[in-house]
């Protein structure tokens, strides 16, 4: 196979007409069942054909004994048997000319008694044209479209459509993030969860992602990679185009030694983990916070041109931690504002609130003040972005009206972030932003941290171009 | 007034008899109506006296034209007029020798016109033997007794009860913080946000608090100090008690002046901040989430007494993500198991489950195996601490038979923290082992910072004993 036709090949699991459901149960709890169920709730019209030999009837659909039964061919098999009967239905998919399978199945090499059933598992594959997402994944997401998880899921609970794609070599790490994104009504572009990647790996995925229109930004969490250099020439060509960021677990040493514990395999050697994916422009996240943080910066936020930031609160001990954060970044400086800024925005704001650096509203802020201030902060040239405190103002919650305000200062404006501090009485307005695709933080650290992470990314871009030139 | 007495009249605050409400309205939006209708809800017998020379009778309460007029001496007195008013009616409480008084009005010294106001007032105050919170405080809280705050509050919104005292120059900060323990059912002992600190500032609350028996941690969100020689005198003389840990803001040099803008004074020396704290045992809090967790694992969590971590987890991604936070951290490190408990850990557990540090139970984790590697962790001199993660096993959420066993250990064993990552699965299961004083963390770093600071406590504890003998 080519490598254009290999990545094309991928197509199979992103648009199957097709999909045969291998291990069905008639018990609703069962891993077959919830993906049945999960699968039929495509509004695709994909035709679906659970597979049971011992049952003629499944969720009012008929059951064939095996895929070889099936009277068409199937572009994707999803298969949750047990670990012992996977080869024979791999072999069946083949002969039936089956273009992609999701195993769900664990119990490969990522236990020492499943090594050797890996090893003949990949040979049979690899000798075929079929491509395999697992063995040991907890199955893919496509919001919108298809839903093949083996996780109780429905419309309402998995993430809205999106643009944030999400490869992640640990289920759980993956379903975490998944529900955190759910509940915040954050947009994914597709979810998938590789396992063991006996065949389809995170270099494959990352080829395919790059040329899918949905996808503006790849999140990665990886234990291993599956050809150290391969990805790294791959994010060297993607990154000026996608960010990317990567979570590599298993970059110290303990950790390395865990990892191959988890997943098998051997995790990438720290030269290649610290160094090279700076280099080729991969965003580095060390924790699961940095890695949905900097994916939704990243994916929603304009780039930032310069590191010199503007702060807006409600709250003075907000804005002072938010400058001490700032001015412990590595990158991030206060924006000195101009004369002429301060006396604009000193003319709009209460006499005891603040219009140096951080701009202190104080709890008087109103919608129409966030507003005047935040176009004044436009035309001073020694602003580059715009942190912006949004907290509701007792009895009040963060009003539509401010949040209005904001989204469209971030759309036609400088690059803009919102902090605030997550708690009963914020999280409402953090949905409401995060639906209009504002990069919204829940703490004040983390929203610093998100425009360090945009100030890197543009100043990769602009090194790059110049080099390039 | 001596030391002793000073501290002692901190009493007025924590145990008022009598409470005057000055400036109430019949409006119950405006402040000194949501003030009144909080004290109200006091179920201590506290008699009331609402003061209002317009009104005759407020939430069916006579109400009075000035507190010269309650027929008895009032403890304190909660003050919400505007500005000009105040110095007035502080007068008044003087010459009716009211204990204490809460200021809640803002524009003194925090502005640049009410700078003048504030010298007279703390002149008049120094002057009386009456002391006074504030002003441009939110009021304060003290659960199950007294709710003076002007924030719309009742029972079931403020957290409850619990051993955490809090302690902040900034009301907002305060304030989001408050519902995050709220949120998650965490305990605070008092809440106090002492505003402009005329009068009690941090260094009295701290030796009340020292001597309060409800508090078992005191976390202060500071600006400035009062008089920082002094306050390192109180921390070196609680420290080895009851541990505290300060979010000192402003403490670079952008933050300093932001911080002097915010609450009008001078931020303490960087010298200070940097060296002499750590010096004299406290713990050094950099964002509000530090502060909130840094108190959390110090307030519930047994002190660790080596740095050795064990970590239990059922997603081997969190595993290997904590492992690296561990061996990244400045003072902890992996434990080594002892070969015995190698073993009798592999007894209990799935073949394909590993019995190494991170101990990875997967997903076929039950609350018996759980049960089983925490006992033979207990027996085991290699481990100092454990991290135990726990999250939901879809379908089902964290078990109550889960929290159970964690609780139990918790309480009887060695030091023990549980990590998870927050989301709408995760967040019903924080709660449950909050109310039961587990020290429980949203997420993997957040889990490992809060170990770390245990283990930096207890070779505080360790080196001050030395020293002492």
């Amino acid at each position: 196979m080519t490598n254009a036709t290999k990545i094309n090949s991928l197509d199979a699991f992103f648009n199957p007409q097709t999909i045969a459901v291998i291990g069905v149960s008639r018990d609703p709890h069962k891993v077959g069942s919830v993906i049945l169920s999960n699968v039929l709730q495509n509004q695709m019209g994909i035709r679906i054909y659970p597979v049971n030999p011992r049952l003629n009837e499944v969720a009012g659909l008929k059951c064939y004994p095996s895929i070889i039964d099936i009277p068409e061919k199937v572009d994707l098999a999803v298969i949750s048997l047990p670990a012992a009967f996977v080869l024979d239905a791999i072999k069946e998919c083949i002969k039936r000319e089956t273009k992609a399978a999701i195993i769900i199945s664990a119990g490969f090499g990522e236990t020492e008694s499943g090594k050797e059933l890996e090893i003949e598992l990949k040979k049979t594959i690899t000798q075929s044209k079929m491509r395999v997402i697992g063995p040991n994944t907890v199955g893919i997401l496509l919001p919108g479209k298809l839903n093949t998880l083996f996780l109780p899921y429905n419309e309402s609970t998995t993430p809205p459509a999106g643009n944030i794609a999400f490869a992640t070599q640990s289920g759980a790490m993956g379903h975490l993030l998944l529900e955190r994104m759910a509940f915040y009504g954050v947009g994914t572009s597709a979810f998938i969860p590789i396992g063991n990647k006996i065949d389809v790996d995170e270099n494959d995925l990352m080829e395919y992602l790059a040329r899918d229109a949905k996808t503006k930004c790849i999140a990665c969490y990886l234990e291993s990679f599956a050809q150290g250099k391969r990805f790294l020439e791959i994010c060297h060509r993607i990154s000026p185009k996608k960010p990317i960021v990567v979570l590599k677990a298993g970059s110290t040493t303990w950790g390395a030694r865990a990892a191959a514990s988890h997943t098998g395999a051997l995790a990438g050697s720290n030269l290649v983990v610290e160094g090279a994916l700076k280099q080729v422009g991969v965003t580095r996240a060390h924790t699961e916070e940095e890695l949905w943080d900097f994916a939704n910066v990243l994916a929603h936020g304009k780039v930032l041109q310069g590191n010199r930031i503007a702060i807006i609160t409600p709250a003075g001990g907000m804005g002072v931690t938010a400058v001490d954060c700032i001015e412990r970044s590595p990158n991030l400086e206060m924006a000195e504002l101009s004369t002429s800024t301060r006396e604009k925005i000193k003319a709009k704001i209460p006499p005891f609130a603040s219009a140096a650096n951080p701009i202190d509203l104080t709890a008087t802020s109103t919608p129409e003040m966030i507003d005047g201030v935040l176009e004044d902060l436009q035309k001073d040239d020694n602003v580059d972005g715009i942190l912006m405190f949004s907290i509701p103002q007792p009895p009040l919650p963060v009003t539509d009206e401010q949040i209005e305000i904001v989204v469209k200062w971030m759309r036609q404006g400088k690059p803009l972030v919102v902090g605030t501090i997550e708690n009963r009485l914020t999280t409402e307005g953090i949905r409401k932003y995060a639906r209009e695709g504002v990069p919204v933080f829940p703490s004040i650290e983390r929203a610093v941290k998100a425009l360090q992470v945009s100030a890197e990314r543009g100043e990769y871009l602009r090194n790059r171009q110049e080099r390039e030139k």
